[in-house]
């Protein structure tokens, strides 16, 4: 079958073999749409490290670094054929979006990051069924597969559970960063205020629902929560760490006036720091968010089909397989992409 | 007057000027009982560092680290004189505790770490009357200074808003630690677990109100949690950093399980940082706990004085001015003592 593989940093679209036979819960489905994420962009040149994250976390991954890998975890997939053990309720030609979790014989694998199960730059997948959710009729596969990176901002707004009057900064505005600002509108939160050095991004902002964005290479982060206010005797100081740069977080953690709140929600795949003598003597709450719920995850879904997120917004792009290298580096460009979506026929 | 002064690192007992008339809103009062604090202990061979960080954090005080200083702000007062601006209600001869805040012609000042003015090592102070409690006929000055590390542990478990069930490790039994322990069985949470090396530490711990204790020699942090089956699936893990020791918030976050919280109570003088990838990898949520507010400092007054917490559990000697220095040292030895309470008769 196509793929794109990744192979010691480079992406190649090449015929693989096709996945293992679904195991007990799984199911093979047929990729029909799958996002590139940033985690992508960055564990393409960063895999040992991505992985020595996770192992030095607790929650290593069955992945050799220096074995070939199938990107790909935002994806929309039709159901092909069910593995023993699965419940009749997704059948073969149903659409689906899903967690990208599988379990094999060596361990926890990430459905993107795995050396066994391919991800969602394969034609085909083997997927865990109790994890997928049925995407709705009209929906198309595109905007389904923007549920994964809308999810991620759901997650993150319920985790850091704001409590208004807050002035909410959300530091950097890619796909992640769109994602939290769409959360947080949905939830009726604000004022929001992207920030972003790129014009582009910031337009991307705007049209998610930012009440305000900002170039902070205009204004820093700190003056913009000092112009609303925001600290000890004011509305409470928020940061969205949306990135996932090396030492941003604690470059909020500077800007953030006493009793601010900080939640990262991009993960450094370099090793980064938080001083924790300023982030005490400024009495601050820092939450790492990471994922989401299966809840979370159908409920943005039903949030992208019925319109309360507008998803296509940061939808800026679709390619075959062969252009997905080229897509990579494209979305080093902020101002012309977002998101980019790979399709198969 | 009669003062303990901290001068280039050294305690020495010795006559010094009495404070200035106390300004607006101001009052003039008499020593009568002062605790040594982790903090008094840490700042006097730190005290760059201490003014330094706070300063970083956009706190700074009014304060040179290389002129004398008169520690002690944990205080128990009898009001002498008022100055102008103050309200009637706390007359002369009233004994009061309260919080050790003061504003000088140079900036911020915190009683007790004041080029300007003394603090409680010293026989008269200058406070600010409206942040001052009067305290309850029958409670003993040395009780009654207990109130100012007890209102720490009451507004770190106040932050932390620990949601049952959850397994809660406190690190570190010294008095910050005692005071959280305190607060958590008030509020009823548990299992309370302190863990410390020093069997007498662990003994105050008990006398607190720990459900258990640990020696964390022969039970790391981490098994404790694994033990009670605290984690993802189980409750949620939850540790207060209590003993103020560079790289220990780092300790627990490598302990924690996913999705665990630390809370930061003691402040690390020295320069210390946290994992972002690891305390991302976990989805941790990291609270800084600092000071307490004005409510939470007569509400532990009051728990104090009614008996609700037994803060005399963790007073374990008294000394004159002239015996701090000694004080000092002898708190080098967990084995025996707790909080050491400066008298002046």
């Amino acid at each position: 079958m196509r793929a794109v593989v990744a192979r010691q940093g480079v992406l190649t679209c090449e015929e693989i073999e096709p996945p293992p036979a679904p195991g007990e819960g799984q199911v093979l489905a047929r990729t029909l749409a799958c996002g590139i994420c940033g985690t992508d962009l960055h564990a393409l040149g960063h895999m040992h490290g991505f992985l020595e994250g996770l192992q030095r976390s607790g929650s290593a991954l069955a992945t050799d670094p220096d074995q070939p890998v199938v990107f790909g975890h935002e994806f929309c997939a039709e159901i092909l054929d069910h593995g023993p053990g699965t419940a009749p309720r997704l059948k073969a030609g149903t659409r689906v979006v899903g967690l990208p979790y599988l379990t094999s014989a060596f361990g926890a694998e990430y459905v993107g990051y795995s050396n066994r199960y391919p991800g969602g730059f394969a034609e085909r997948m083997v997927l865990t069924e109790k994890l997928l959710f049925e995407v709705p009729n009209g929906l198309s596969a595109e905007l389904a597969a923007m549920t994964e990176p809308f999810a991620v901002g759901a997650h993150a707004v319920a985790r850091a559970n704001v409590q208004p009057p807050a002035v909410i900064c959300v530091v950097g505005c890619g796909p992640i960063g769109l994602a939290v600002i769409a959360a947080l509108k949905a939830r009726g939160l604000g004022p929001v205020i992207g920030l972003d050095f790129s014009p582009g991004r910031r337009r991307f902002a705007e049209l998610l629902g930012a009440d305000e964005v900002v170039d902070p290479a205009v204004e820093p982060l700190a003056a913009v929560w000092a112009r609303h206010g925001a600290g000890k005797r004011g509305p409470r100081a928020v940061g969205f760490e949306c990135t996932g740069r090396a030492g941003m977080a604690q470059t909020v953690v500077a800007a953030l006036p006493a009793n601010g709140q900080l939640v990262v929600v991009s993960n450094a795949l370099e090793a980064s720091a938080i001083d924790q003598v300023m982030a005490f003597n400024k009495e601050l709450d820092i939450g790492f968010s990471l994922n989401y719920t299966p809840a979370e995850f159908r409920a943005t879904l039903a949030d992208i089909a019925e319109g309360r997120i507008d998803a296509g917004r940061a939808l800026t792009g679709a390619v075959a397989p062969e252009g997905v290298a080229d897509a990579f580096k494209a979305l080093n460009d902020p101002e012309r992409h977002a998101k980019i979506i790979v399709k198969f026929d």
